[in-house]
């Protein structure tokens, strides 16, 4: 009595489960939207998956995926060289990009070291990030990476790692504008408590 | 200062927003995987959206999409030529099929009237139906509609369409097993009320 699915439309599921947060609900709502919509849409999905990585190469010298080498930073001569903002990837890169709050260069990891996944110093664009240290150009290098445990291990090994007289910095822990206070986890509340200001 | 995206990163975002649920900022976070993970990952995932397309098509019969022509519920002789079940789609189809409750025949509309997105009984899949009801083999048609606006719109088509002599029945409306009382809305409550049954 029980209906099996075809082939072609498992093999679509279980493609659509590696993205993130796509379960198998979600996978077949993806799915059947997919087995239904214009062709049209489809192939241009499907196609623009493909063009992206065709086109989007990793800046030499940031990291950033992009289509001009160097990267649009890293060739904007307003920037401050002096700057160096170190990031996991590309969505935090626009994130502080748009933003518009930073005026230094990037420069991306490309992950952060996880020994739970497997993840060591070797997987990221470290050696590239000590080589541009090499010329005394930086003089701060600001980590804004995630306050989470993958987070504070690669900044904890980026202390170490990099050359005396370089200022390490990272980013502020507290409470979010426009945050309700009865919403946010204790451990923000007590980091926010300790880098309480004078108003 | 602002980061303008890549404009092949700008269409892949344009392109998963148009799958269903997914807004701007999923768009991103499914792109970023797009972006970062390996290339065969992706090479399969536009194959697999492309294949099922090319190797499922509508059964003649019941509008399931299928490798076979019929479909394999159209040629399972164990079936109750007598029952036939009305859902809008796919989904709702292996729904059914896949929980092992309906020993009768489908039939996919392919959507449901919705006069708001402009979709007309013309646009459903009414007439191969109706020509399934010629025969006298089918004497009950079960609606297993949303009980949505657009399920109830319709139901209320079929209704006025269907050949007399044929009965229609609806899939009950009531609690769902296991469900929390205080989280059902007051129209399930209500339709509950009404339909409560001697115990």
């Amino acid at each position: 009595m029980k209906l099996k699915r075809p082939a072609s439309l498992e093999a679509l599921l279980e493609a659509l489960q590696k993205l993130p947060s796509i379960g198998r609900r979600s996978a077949e709502r993806l799915a059947s939207h997919l087995l239904t919509a214009p062709q049209a849409e489809v192939e241009g999905l499907a196609a623009a998956m493909l063009k992206v990585r065709a086109t989007l190469l990793p800046c030499g010298t940031c990291g950033h995926l992009t289509e001009n080498q160097p990267c649009e930073i890293c060739s904007d001569s307003q920037r401050d060289d002096s700057l160096l903002c170190v990031i996991a990837g590309e969505k935090e890169l626009y994130a502080l990009a748009e933003a518009g709050v930073f005026n230094g260069r990037f420069h991306v990891l490309g992950g952060l070291i996880s020994p739970l996944k497997g993840i060591g110093p070797k997987r990221l664009r470290l050696e590239a990030l000590h080589a541009r240290l090499q010329d005394g150009a930086v003089t701060e290098l600001v980590l804004a990476l995630p306050p989470t445990t993958e987070g504070e291990t690669t900044a904890h090994y980026l202390k170490e790692t990099v050359p005396a007289g370089i200022k390490l910095t990272r980013l502020g822990i507290g409470i979010p504008l426009g945050a309700d206070l009865d919403y946010l986890d204790a451990g923000t509340l007590d980091r926010a408590l300790q880098g309480r200001q004078e108003f």
